[in-house]
């Protein structure tokens, strides 16, 4: 099977919202008059992003997911993406599932596969994505203020938990991974959040990284510093592992260098007033997306970890303050 | 050097005609009112692309030609690209030579790099690149019409003839193939052709895998058969490749399969009426780019060569059907 044989295959199919799709030179797409394009770019490379041998139906999934992550943490709403894919061999069963994972959601968002390139080579899976959102309006890393409060999506750590425990570095009840696993080979993106948000948050991002990490990235650009609540986020990853068991089976730092460091979580951070306490609530509801206060963006430079007691957490967390 | 590091020491600058570039979530691109965004996804493995330790300018120049071309082809203005880099390891000269060959052509055709992703992997480079075109203006491959004359710009077969000699399986006189290795390696996108042909091509692509091959998609798309000068683009290439030497030292053979099939080329291939022979060499003139009239399009499908006495050319080239 040729390069344009397997296109057509398993990949092309009628053109919805672009001007033109899978098949010509180029594709033509056109965003509704006012809107900018947002526009991203993930690579995932086999060993580095996922197991060989994972589901190719996950994998499509999450290839696609990583980048409407993305969109969500501008506020952009899902257009169109572009796959350019290396394969070892044509594999038909596994470009079925890989086909099928990927455009099951590309469908769930409304998000068009356009064009593409396909070669022989190393399994490496390259998407670009596009989404619009009204001119002046995206969400920016930019924008966090002294005061505002920040929060997250979800649980961060789930993802990572679940990947300590494939791994065999983690001991998890069987039941707990089950419903673990999913947040890390399925991640959810947070598109309806990301929408909810426009003009109400001032700075977002999308965690992939590590929670202080990413967050490190939104204090650069906004020139401010941040004090953390540490037990905000690690307190629902507690309470999400141990939810099969009556006792705590993972220790406390565990849970917050997972919570805290551990990536992949695909959720959103970000920064909003205190006087938009109630409506971020109601953007959280509105989109079916819980979220959590967990700190408040400072004049001071620099990522601060605090404790139950709002006193600085001391010891080996200090070194998460390299992030800032 | 992490991630973050790379990007902003090597592929950073700031941002001119893109509203926002590398370092957020997503870039953001406002297309001009009544424009439409042509995309294009290309994606260049080691060892099937570029031979491992090609020039690094090199390289950078040829990963974001392939993507001009394919603009080129849509008659579309360059506007912007991500860059997504799949690394073995940080080696920052190499780095440096790319991000020089890239960003040289990129400013030549005042195209913005706005985004990306970099990561450990096998070396694998992955650009997307935007255009712009009027809505309804692209050049498509589904227009070409029965009674169309057919053109390709420059010289299809020189960077397969420097290939097959930088292979062994050819030899050149060192004076020919240094002439012809940037054809290889250092392709010219004809993008100004491109612009020029709007409103007067009928239709278009990019030769990237052989002129006939390449051809056999807009035959496709269009519905439509054609007749091709076979020698018309095989005397140009030999007048080429024998400029060095008063003797031909390359078989006619060799010339055809290369002319024909070679690929590599990022030359345009394209449809026009007869009524506008003069026009196109105008646009020809005014692009700084040659054209050749190469055959004619035909209500009659599949592709027929046909040799100097415009009869159909037998033997081994009859195996080119198959494109058709």
């Amino acid at each position: 099977m040729g390069e344009f044989d397997l296109i057509a295959r398993f990949f092309t199919r009628p053109v919805r919202r672009a001007a033109l799709g899978v098949g010509d030179d180029c594709a033509l797409l056109a965003p509704a008059p006012g809107m900018q394009l947002a526009v991203s770019s993930d690579m995932l490379v086999e060993g580095r992003h996922f197991f060989a041998g994972v589901d190719p139906a996950a994998l499509g999934h999450k290839a696609l997911a990583v980048n409407l992550s993305d969109l969500a943490a501008c506020g952009a709403r899902p257009l169109a993406f572009t796959l350019a894919l290396a394969l070892p061999r044509v594999d038909e069963p596994w470009l079925e599932a890989f086909a099928r994972g990927l455009l099951a959601l590309a469908d769930e968002h409304g998000c068009e596969l356009v064009g593409g390139d396909t070669t022989q080579g190393p399994l490496n899976i390259c998407i670009t994505i596009f989404g619009e959102v009204p001119a002046g309006q995206a969400l920016l890393r930019s924008g966090a203020q002294a005061g505002h409060d920040i929060y997250v999506s979800g649980t961060p750590g789930e993802a990572r938990l679940a990947l300590d425990a494939l791994r065999g570095q983690l001991h998890l009840p069987a039941a707990t991974l089950a419903r673990l696993r999913p947040r890390l080979e399925r991640p959810t993106p947070r598109v309806a959040l990301g929408l909810a948000l426009r003009g109400l948050a001032t700075s977002a991002i999308d965690v992939s990284d590590g929670l202080l990490g990413d967050l490190g990235h939104v204090l650069k650009a906004s020139g401010v510093g941040a004090d953390i609540d540490a037990f905000a986020t690690t307190d629902l990853l507690a309470s999400s592992a141990c939810h099969e068991s009556a006792t705590g089976q993972i220790d406390q730092n565990t849970l917050l260098q997972c919570a805290l460091a551990g990536g992949d979580d695909y959720e959103l951070a970000f920064s909003a007033a205190p006087a938009q306490r109630g409506a971020v609530q109601a953007a959280a509801a509105a989109s079916g997306t819980p979220v959590t206060r967990i700190g408040r963006i400072t004049q001071e430079p620099g990522l601060r970890l605090l404790d139950r007691a709002g006193q600085a957490l001391q010891g080996r967390f200090a070194s998460f303050d390299h992030f800032a």
